[in-house]
């Protein structure tokens, strides 16, 4: 395990980036974790570098090219906000 | 001009569908606009087939292989969340 990959996300060497997708039941159930994980955006002033949902997915992409360490932590949080 | 056609969307047809791109210039005026958003998919009960943003994008496809009348009168009342 390289020392930017992040357990349950997908690492890419080129550009440095975490991916993972995230499935839900229903579209409140997708709702919800969209308006915490903007809630956590908000907080922590980290934002994906791209999101792409239906109503019933949440596919995230994470850039790592600048501050690493701070998006490293936020993958963390954004999977607890999914098992929460 | 084909009939599922609207103005100001790309329109293909296998998959029949509408996408189209729309650009912010700050995170907070994106969010807006993925708020009001959900809130007409809410009145309405219709969604877009996929939603892709970024802090200063929201790219949207909208499916038109099943109620494409439908899905048409929503494409043009998205494009009127954008002016607004």
């Amino acid at each position: 395990m390289e020392d930017k990959e992040i357990e349950g996300w997908d690492y890419r060497a080129k550009p440095s980036s975490l991916s993972r997708r995230f499935e839900f039941s229903s579209y409140a159930q997708t709702r919800d974790f969209l308006d915490r994980l903007d809630q956590l955006s908000q907080q922590t002033g980290l934002y994906p570098h791209s999101t792409n949902f239906g109503t019933g997915y949440v596919n995230l992409t994470i850039d790592l090219d600048v501050d690493a360490e701070a998006y490293q932590a936020f993958a963390v949080q954004v999977g607890q906000l999914y098992r929460a």
